[in-house]
């Protein structure tokens, strides 16, 4: 609890991506000063440090919103990889998709469930 | 499994909100003909019948879509219900907001925020 | 063909509103200055008045357009007695609503077929 | 009348799209289960057999929701050889277009402009 | 440079809003644990007090995102006056809804209007 | 004050873009017919001969709704180099995307700095 928000962010950072995690900290450090140290500090520290869900469910809310945003196709592919590190199956990750149908219509998932194959199709090859 | 759609759309509706799902089709069904047909049996018995994903798993899909989409929040109150149903404390229904900072912003957030206190308003009330 | 653009504008708003829209570019000019002139010359005048699609025709884009936004309820009511001054039945308006549901999903076609009603109601009480 | 929804379904597809259409449903199908079914049976079997709007004017709403959307150009360019198909000139895919630029603005209508050209010239091609 | 992120976000939100500022945060406060904080110390501590942009300029930046948003008008309004207390004119606040017309259309910019004469109208009251 | 709406139109997209900007006219032109007029003499003959805010401050307002909406990003990177043209520093370019981390989150505004990076290094190039 005394651990600082910096420290927490990596931590968390790295229990969902491992060593992409670290190394996409360091590409967002050169986009903007200070970039990376909010990504790490508010996005991963103050609000992954969040108690009551699950990494799991953490997950689960935030694909299904860039599922719904329909224009971050990027972004959406990471967090497929880090819902399937903290746990999700490709199963379940094909039903978020499916699932957000009746509130985003089918060209929006139709898109994310491309983009979940290819983070699976990334995982083969490793 | 040799259950209609239309059942098993029903049997999820009342699961999720009792008696007030049933008034709330009831009231579709005015919007347009076969409306509320499609709302039962597409999104409660297609989509809600997929099996990966728990009833709870679901609720925090469904919420995240529609704090995102920062429109309807009519919609979000009623499903915000629909996830204190299925299991969700209250806690988790204001961190499924917040976790949604990152993704979709401060002014989103607020109202879904204020919309999930309205949600908890009319539970005391009842 | 040598009308001006204002001209036009004028003629267009008139077929779709009558008075209605003569009152509306009022309440538009208090709002900034030049607006009423960009909704009449530019919007009514240069665009309403192309020539391959109906009237009826440009409505359904109009309406279709607003549905998807999803945030716009007035001008959506608005376009919607347009539309139904333009020749299309109120079936038809509540079709253009449920027609969008496959591409943006329950919670935005419910909130406007709820939209299309409330004008459905106003012309009964004049 | 007596015919299910999935034969309907796969009528609708098949005048809208012929042979491009049995094609994208098999796609569909390796998406996500059943998500060929929902493609198939609620979009095109349900939504697409409702009465009162003509095929070419119900292309005209989907085109119209897409350009609004703005983040699906793969869909939209499906569904512009869709309005095509169902009697649509290209005058009027390009009009329906710019119908739109007083609701959601040039940076899309650019976008869907440039979409409905790479539609157009495919037809040449083939 | 050794003010601690939420000094630093306290004293960025008073030049904004004066007391009103301080009510507010109390509000965000009940909203959910830690969310007043996040406001202070991320959004006003750490975004706001980057240097190369003035704070007018800062000012026009949120208000021309929240009019594209197009449904979040009470955030709009609040950033209305914070524009207008940092040196904005009231023509300037209607040429950035009325500069937003080519990238967003008439329905969101008529709304961000309107909101704008609503601020307005706030201030002679008091 | 006597210039026509098309001369305004002109001279306000040469100082922006110079060259480049005429020849951005010429391929929108190809698009449909007027639209590169409507361009012209509609969003750079009416709107941006608009007095109150200087060309660098409408800029912030184009670059910052390009941003909010995430999906158009071959317009933002155009409207980059115009604000540069217009006197924006790129400190000021990323501190304009980064100031929008707190309206529209993460994802929209790592995609807006990846494009104001291109848009640098397209001008080293020159």
């Amino acid at each position: 609890m005394t651990q600082s928000r910096h420290t927490k962010g990596l931590k968390n950072i790295e229990s969902l991506y491992g060593e992409m995690g670290a190394n996409g900290l360091k590409a967002n450090a050169k986009l903007a000063p200070k970039f990376d140290e909010y990504i790490c500090d508010f996005a991963y520290g103050d609000i992954y440090s969040r108690q009551s869900l699950s990494l799991l469910q953490k997950q689960i809310v935030t694909i299904s919103s860039l599922i719904t945003q329909g224009c971050v196709p990027k972004e959406l592919k990471m967090h497929i990889h880090g819902g399937l590190n903290a746990g999700l199956s490709e199963e379940q990750i094909l039903d978020i998709c499916v699932h957000c149908l009746p509130y985003v219509g089918f060209p929006r998932v139709t898109n994310a469930l491309e983009t979940a194959h290819q983070a699976f199709e990334e995982r083969k090859q490793k």
